[in-house]
């Protein structure tokens, strides 16, 4: 094929979803900001995977260091904090759609009946530690255990805000798992986190999508190999240089206590001393200030769904 | 009927399978023991429940406050404590049978696929908190879920010594769910908690026992009400009374930590703040003073297994 039609067919293939999408607003404008508007989105995940977890993003959104987070359907803390967010409708809860138990002492296994969701299960009954190269992971499995744990939340007293996956298995894995999360953001009127940035990387990412699907503009997350030392720098320099455009942090919060060190001593990623400084620096009045001087306004999945009139909001 | 004839049917039918399990000889004699020694077990409860419990319970097993506990196959930290089982093979673990999920903010479901054990399950797929009188609970469910049970504890690298049953719920209950546990040891060859003390207010469980089941004299726990500051006494009374034969303290260790707070923090009973006081009380120099001034000798099920030949002992 000729090269010059080439670029152009890929032309047309990675920008035709997005300006139907966009109309020819920007997401910032559409939610009533300029367009050169820096709105950021300070979202905790992993709510419900342990005590620990719960309690200190409970603490950071009651004290303003975060303003969304969400929460894991499978895990055992998940109880506690439906229990909140029962109590707290206001709360910017999405589900963290779960389908792995990564670590090694401390374990959860699917919400459908596991018999049901053979290719998400090892030989235990717990959710795969990892999913191997070979791991045949069937997505008439996860579609299935995906409106298990919808329908667990919704019984229990959740009303989520939006839709996202637990180390973005749904969204980097292939374009059937992405499209079961979609289907299920769809049938649900929730928005489903799907950052510009990762389309790059994941091409059937933004194939996949349709003129109502909201795309926000990049995820900014802590990476493994940054030191301890260098932690708060990480994120002010995020902040500091900031693009217009929504931005979403996905942060990761808990107390290094014993139950937290016990669940992740097998490695230091996400680990609880990680978690310790992520609650440290949002705890911060450095974070509310690089906010303020770096004129960043916060904004919930709750403004997102409120533009799409399909979406269920309270 | 006859009174007299009643008294005599009533009797043989209380004491013939004691006698015939017996052979003349008491549980304490046929251990090597005389006749009127103490023989105790000192056994924590509900390890794998949470993380505070299994630190708690292994801190006094490897200092000498206890010297048994059983083990919680469906709850969220039993691989901590099924990995800790591999690595110790001498330790007298149990499997702590579970059925049901007692706490509020905190809990757990079954092993098997939850649409194979219908009436164990709520709503949301976990364990009842607690069984109504109108709950229907089938003993085929009980089995299934039961073998679930081993079969993850034996996979998992855990040889047990014994069974016993997680709020007592497969020996007070009924026959038929009793008879569940019974068959599940008989086909593992283990024995299972079974003490004569119970036999008046639960007279199926003497009536479905065989000849080779072993029977031991009596279970001393903590009962609500007791004051926290009559704790220790409690137990000290006990161990300075106690009656000749095979007795089971049956405790519940764990910290009164955020963890363990959070997870009973519904009531006071069984609780973080109960359960440190076990702790407390079964790690003092008091403790080990009040078993040696009283001749009281530590045995194990390990000790119990081996008298039965068809028991599977390493």
């Amino acid at each position: 094929m000729h090269h010059a039609l080439f670029a152009f067919l890929l032309f047309g293939l990675f920008t035709a979803p997005l300006a139907a999408q966009q109309s020819g607003k920007t997401l910032q404008e559409k939610l009533g900001y300029p367009r050169d508007a820096k709105l950021l989105i300070v979202h905790a995940d992993d709510l419900g995977v342990t005590h620990s977890v719960n309690a200190a993003s409970l603490h950071a959104l009651e004290s303003g260091g975060i303003n969304s987070a969400s929460l894991m359907v499978p895990c055992p803390w998940f109880p506690e904090i439906a229990d909140y967010a029962k109590s707290h409708p206001s709360a910017d809860f999405g589900l963290h759609l779960t389908l792995t138990s990564e670590r090694v002492y401390y374990r959860w296994g699917p919400v459908a009946p596991r018999d049901k969701v053979p290719s998400l299960v090892d030989a235990n009954g717990y959710f795969h530690h990892d999913w191997s190269p070979e791991a045949r992971i069937d997505p008439r499995d996860v579609e299935t255990e995906l409106r298990a744990q919808v329908a667990r939340a919704l019984a229990m007293g959740v009303k989520p805000t939006h839709l996202d996956s637990h180390q973005n298995r749904l969204f980097q894995t292939n374009k059937d798992l992405f499209e079961v999360i979609l289907r299920i953001g769809h049938e649900n009127h929730l928005p489903v986190l799907i950052p510009r940035g990762w389309f790059a990387d994941f091409p059937f990412l933004e194939k996949s999508l349709g003129p109502d699907d909201v795309v926000i503009d990049r995820v900014i997350t802590m990476e493994p190999g940054v030191p301890p030392a260098n932690w708060n720098d990480f994120y002010k320099h995020a902040l500091e240089h900031l693009e217009p455009g929504v931005t979403e942090f996905v942060i990761h919060l808990a107390y290094a206590d014993e139950e937290m060190l016990a669940a992740t001593r097998e490695r230091e990623t996400w680990g609880a001393a990680w978690r310790q400084r992520d609650f440290d620096f949002f705890s911060s009045a450095e974070f509310q200030k690089l906010l303020r001087d770096n004129q960043i306004h916060l904004i919930t999945w709750r403004d997102i769904a409120r533009l799409n009139p399909s979406h269920k909001m309270e």
